[in-house]
């Protein structure tokens, strides 16, 4: 029963609503898609064109309206704010959380944000302006100001009659955060604690004084490996002067993973993290365009080098027919070592002393495939075009082509690195090229020398 | 100064460490080692080569063992595992919560599963055969037993004493679970409500009977898509009867996150997962020859198609010199449409009816792509080899390629996914093989028809 809500609803969910929509059984789709999760909405709307994500948006119960808004990716959100009025927009702004709402603001028109401004009460704007001088991609962006304070001096037990008093608590509330009067942060108090530990114990003798908070102006992906490293739910944030400022939680820290990770698939292919499925086609085509220019003058770049070598390609055409599996096997190979080093920059485990070490048994593996592979190529060459020379020539080049391959898997990334680029962006571009002009040179050049 | 503490230490590290192991103050790596996390300690050691690893591993602090070989990858651990004798083997093992302690026998010699088994009470070994009963990739392998349960009957005051009886709380316990007499699941009381709710009320009043629990064969890819949308912390995992099994946890969950984004970067370039940044050259070597090998048969594939038209070379060497930018330009655009379209996949974004507006869509911008580069290329083709009617020629094959590329983009891994295939594994081969084949035949054929 369960289980099937959870497996089966995403696949169906898109072909089911396609039906209800065509069919124009639009209650019935209303219904569907307010009883889902609002996560689960913002996917759905993401799956469809401009159209039907329209219509669809315009089905969405208003009071889900702030929810979808901060799940669904950036470009869909702003297409989604265009058809709100002001009305609507302020609507939905109510009731979200504080690092949710400052990034909503900065998609919202400038008039309205001072609209939203307003509407609050002068604690909420303080605490709203707080997290908004943070970098979006830094603790203090990240941080919610929700947190609960106890003083050292009062019993766990008062504690509990004060939660009860308040009457509910923040989402992943799994410890409250003790402060002296000044807001200095001293400690943590477990609720597991609070839970479990006599009642007439005073805070002082119970919190953690060794839990180490989080400096606001601490970049986001520290951030999630201190929360994976320490098995974290929550986290206090402090200013530069140790005074408390918010709290972390756990959720926004797995959409900085989610995030993290879809960036390097779709930077890889020079992608916008965000980019829309449905985007429009001119925008669309605007965006890639880049990255296909960019690749074009890496690819003249190579049709440059095997210019050089016209006169021998007139004389020997097998070569034309043969070049690109030298260039082709270099790419393969040299993604292989650029991938695994890449993860293990961002996994912080390259420095300058095993980098040596690293370089040493990329290359090695690269000289093995390329005997191997070069032995093999150099054969079928051999037979198929009848000179063995051919054949020595493309397994030279091969091997060659593949210790090339390794050394720029591994220095390639880590001089981006130190220039400041993100290898995961550019490294496969720079990779490719160096594979490309290293294999038509060596395989062109040595043809050049020997066979003519 | 926390910060420094999260900000500096990865970085610094690796080269703090070697520097230690180099200049031989062996006890002062031992103590700046077990200072650390046990997932710092862990990165740190897949941070270098075997026999500095081996050293390392001696240094750590037998406490940490089991911590640390919980979170290092796959590799390391087997060879970490080969160094200890079955006192230590077995040493590392208590304490493990269940689900870790069921993912690590795997790992560990028949002989001394059987002795792990025997040294633990009937009660646990029954727990630990229930998590083994599942697949490691489902709810019932990533679960843990460690729930604390309690009855309808009861009031928050009675469940408040027992938990200060109990005195501790496993971690990540947000919520209890309310069972009946024979363990059926009846909802969830969220310690939020146990903390905030007068003592006097009773369980069955409080707790939440619409929360969904999660059925023990759930694949481990959809627990962690539910915990994301409903921004879970724990979720209880029932048998197919209904009875409470065990408890999903966060962490785990970061943990599934975290490997299937790995999975998908390592995988596109033909590595495993789980690869060792330092594994010994002969098995990197020949786990990387089966991609390579796979690679060399579709560049074979494109050399004979090349070889198909070697007389109109012959004639018009211009033309091995301009094909490998319609194949590369082919390739560059395909496998932008490819990782949207797989990342749409994963996302359960794609259904029949909307595929073929994305299809529709890639091709326009395809063809937008593909009309202005084709433009650009020809010109310069043109000018180069002044002959316009070369140009004519690459201009319209690289129209027919990028449009080509588009439709292998969507169709390709769509494909893929319906005969069960991982997209993200094959995809980026089959897409470039058609790229490269559709490339030279359009260009050499278009030649062949009309410059000849």
């Amino acid at each position: 029963m369960a289980e099937e809500a959870v497996e089966e609803k995403p696949a169906n969910l898109v072909e089911a609503v396609s039906e209800l929509l065509e069919s124009g059984t639009v209650q019935q789709a209303r219904r569907m898609l307010n009883a889902l999760h609002p996560a689960e909405i913002a996917h759905l709307l993401e799956s469809f064109p401009a159209a039907e994500r329209k219509l669809l948006w315009e089905l969405v119960d208003e009071e889900n309206d702030g929810e979808v808004l901060l799940h669904v990716n950036d470009e869909v959100r702003s297409g989604l704010i265009e058809e709100m009025d002001d009305e609507e927009l302020l609507a939905a702004t109510s009731g979200m959380d504080m690092d949710d709402l400052a990034d909503f603001l900065q998609d919202l028109p400038a008039t309205l944000t001072g609209e939203v401004l307003r509407s609050m009460d002068k604690q909420n704007r303080q605490r709203l302006e707080s997290v908004l001088s943070y970098p979006e991609d830094s603790a203090g962006g990240l941080m919610n100001t929700d947190t609960v304070t106890v003083r050292p001096d009062v019993s766990l037990d008062v504690v509990l009659r004060y939660l009860r008093m308040r009457g509910e608590m923040p989402e992943f509330t799994d410890k409250l955060f003790v402060v002296s009067r000044f807001d200095r942060f001293l400690g943590v108090l477990r609720v597991s604690d609070l839970l479990t530990r006599e009642p007439d114990r005073t805070v002082a003798e119970i919190l953690d004084r060794d839990f180490e908070p989080i400096a606001a102006d601490t970049p986001a992906v520290d951030v999630a490996k201190t929360f994976e490293d320490r098995d974290l739910i929550s986290a206090p944030v402090l200013d530069g002067e140790g005074r408390l400022v918010g709290r972390i939680t756990i959720d926004d820290v797995v959409d900085v993973i989610r995030d993290e990770a879809e960036r390097s698939i779709m930077n890889m292919a020079g992608l916008a993290e965000e980019e829309d499925l449905f985007a429009p086609v001119w925008s669309s085509a605007r965006r890639r365009a880049l990255w296909l220019g960019i690749n074009l003058l890496t690819a003249f770049l190579a049709a440059y080098v095997i210019g050089l070598f016209e006169a021998t390609i007139q004389q020997v055409v097998a070569l034309a027919v043969l070049m690109p599996i030298v260039a082709s096997m270099g790419g393969i190979a040299g993604t292989q070592t650029l991938t695994l080093v890449i993860r293990a920059i961002a996994l912080g485990q390259v420095a300058t002393r095993n980098a040596r070490a690293l370089l040493l048994k990329e290359l090695r593996v690269g000289a093995l495939n390329g005997v191997l592979w070069a032995l093999v190529v150099g054969g079928v060459a051999s037979l198929w075009f009848g000179r063995p020379a051919i054949g020595v020539i493309i397994a030279t080049a091969m091997v060659i082509n593949l210790a090339c391959a390794a050394l720029s898997g591994v220095v390639v990334p880590l001089s981006m690195k130190r220039l400041g680029i993100d290898p995961a962006l550019a490294g496969g571009v720079v990779l490719t090229t160096v594979t490309d002009v290293v294999g038509f040179l060596a395989f062109l050049g040595l043809a050049t020398l020997f066979l003519l």
